[in-house]
């Protein structure tokens, strides 16, 4: 499971690059699917992320404004500052809690923590497939998806 | 891991229904991203998935061509009847296997089952998003693709 975290945060770092070679504009056209554009995109997932992971350690939930975050650095730093909770989370809590279950502020319904986890991991890969027609839409290549042949070290 | 696969396969299924509503010619249109058509990403994902579970296996690789499951239905079917077989893959043999690394026919590089199956599953994923953007073009909604709230049952 920890290796899908992996998976998502490097892919989603390369999506971030990907993003350099495009206009502002592209980058925040509205677009037909999805959660819109691209870069708001790329906010979704990181703040859906991390809403999820608080949720699973019963935090109160942090709600951020796309307006605070309205361009590439700043919704990559974002990124990064969240992920090394996350990390620290994934790291040390997690496996001895997930068959669990919690509520979160924003579900009348009860989830296991386990389950949780894998909704936040398809979500990402959910959103990134996405991302994949935009960018071929803009007769560009898309960042390559694939699991296999990734080295995964840090979790 | 098993989850993620029934997870799949419920999505998968909800866009064989889905697909009913929609034309032949907008079933097969060719279409930005993606490997092409909604019919051919459906076709994709259940020939992909079943390629590698039978090289997970070490089983000599069946190829199928396009040209000869080109109807929802054909698709349908083939999907049902290569599911059989990795439910008993899954449910049997895969657990006591995972750590074990395997070559097939078609990539140079040798992998670990388990990062096999990690793969079989975000490639789903993947095409199932770019799926969410095509049904979107046709003014349509698309499969809700929540992880969360499904019941899992029979793996």
């Amino acid at each position: 499971m920890r290796k899908f975290f992996e998976y998502n945060w490097q892919i989603r770092d390369e999506w971030f690059d990907w993003c350099k070679q495009i206009t502002t504009e592209q980058l925040n056209k509205k677009r037909i699917g999805g959660v819109g554009s691209i870069l708001y995109t790329l906010f979704h997932i990181t703040e859906v992320e991390y809403s999820w992971v608080r949720g699973i350690q019963g935090k109160e939930d942090i709600v951020f404004k796309f307006s605070d975050y309205d361009t590439l650095e700043k919704v990559k730093l974002l990124s990064d500052e969240l992920r090394n909770e996350i990390t620290n989370f994934l790291k040390t809590e997690f496996y001895t809690l997930k068959d669990e279950f919690v509520s979160v502020p924003w579900d009348k319904d009860k989830y296991k923590k386990d389950e949780i986890l894998k909704h936040i991991i398809a979500h990402e890969i959910h959103h990134i497939g996405q991302l994949s027609v935009w960018s071929r839409e803009l007769k560009l290549a898309p960042v390559q998806a694939n699991f296999i042949g990734r080295q995964f070290n840090f979790i």
